[in-house]
């Protein structure tokens, strides 16, 4: 990893699919570590299907030693059956997150399409063709794995953006002068 | 714990406060074990608020060594965000279990009332009396492990008192006569 990049895993989550996504990033370049999707079995026990993500994220954090987690949050209203099953895999995934002592950063929807489309109402294939451009695929990822992904930059352009901003504007600013 | 009893864990799942409930139990006749209740800091992080809860039963599955998990299901119509909320704290509960290879059971409030209290539209007053009775407890335990008491009850009654029958029938008939 490149000096003043910071690694970051996006985690899109489903009991179906979970999505994720690995970059390193100063909050302008960004570079793909890795992606993928979890896909769990609608015929295994639920617990069972838990235990399979929680898993395969805590062996993803241990082997890519991410600095930040960011996933999207739950601000639209779903109905409370998918927001109970959508809840207890976010769950697991926050736990993992908070296990290995990683905050967990949420962003709207609006503030991810904004943040890699440009526009807060961007469709999904543009998302999607965004991540492929800003990453330098050769292809678009899996649905999911996209959307990973979108979130990780989304916390790059956001947090590590302003960071390098803040250290850019303490550098031209005279320490003898208060702000 | 006596011959023929098994170890039930019951957990009552809430962000806010996590009752839980160890019972031996022969499907009839139930001992207490532990019981309490998990209480998180509201102001703390909510990733943090769920390893905590994470980490506290996993040490009870380490210290009590339970044969089975027991919880409620949600089957009423709670609003999304009071769904989505409730299924982090679950998917946590969840995972615990999957994670120590324990099976979980889930029973409707109508199932737990009817096998507590024998009447299936019963106050939470009078479940949490039948708990004290049937536990021979000397107070009403706090509502939360109450109710984590109440879902272990349940899951006793009804699979080792399954069991105790299935045995008592098999005794008593003959080897040579097919069912």
């Amino acid at each position: 990893m490149q000096h003043n990049f910071t690694r970051v895993l996006g985690i899109d989550c489903g009991s179906n699919a979970t999505g994720f996504g690995v970059i390193d990033s100063d909050g302008r370049a960004s570079v793909l570590v890795a992606h993928g999707v979890i896909r769990t079995r609608p015929n295994h026990a639920f617990e069972a299907r838990l235990l399979q993500i929680s898993t395969e994220l805590r062996d993803l954090i241990a082997k890519h030693v991410p600095q930040a987690v960011a996933v999207e949050g739950v601000f639209h209203s779903v109905n409370a059956r998918s927001a109970l099953q959508l809840g207890h895999v976010r769950g697991v995934a926050l736990l993992a997150a908070a296990d290995a002592g990683l905050a967990v950063h949420e962003y709207s929807p609006l503030q991810i399409k904004s943040s890699v489309v440009g526009y807060g109402r961007a469709e999904k294939s543009q998302v999607q063709q965004m991540v492929k451009l800003l990453l330098r695929l050769n292809e678009i990822p899996a649905e999911d794995a996209a959307d990973a992904l979108a979130v990780a930059l989304c916390h790059s352009h956001h947090s590590l953006g302003a960071a390098r901003i803040a250290r850019a504007t303490s550098i031209q600013r005279p320490a003898s002068i208060p702000a």
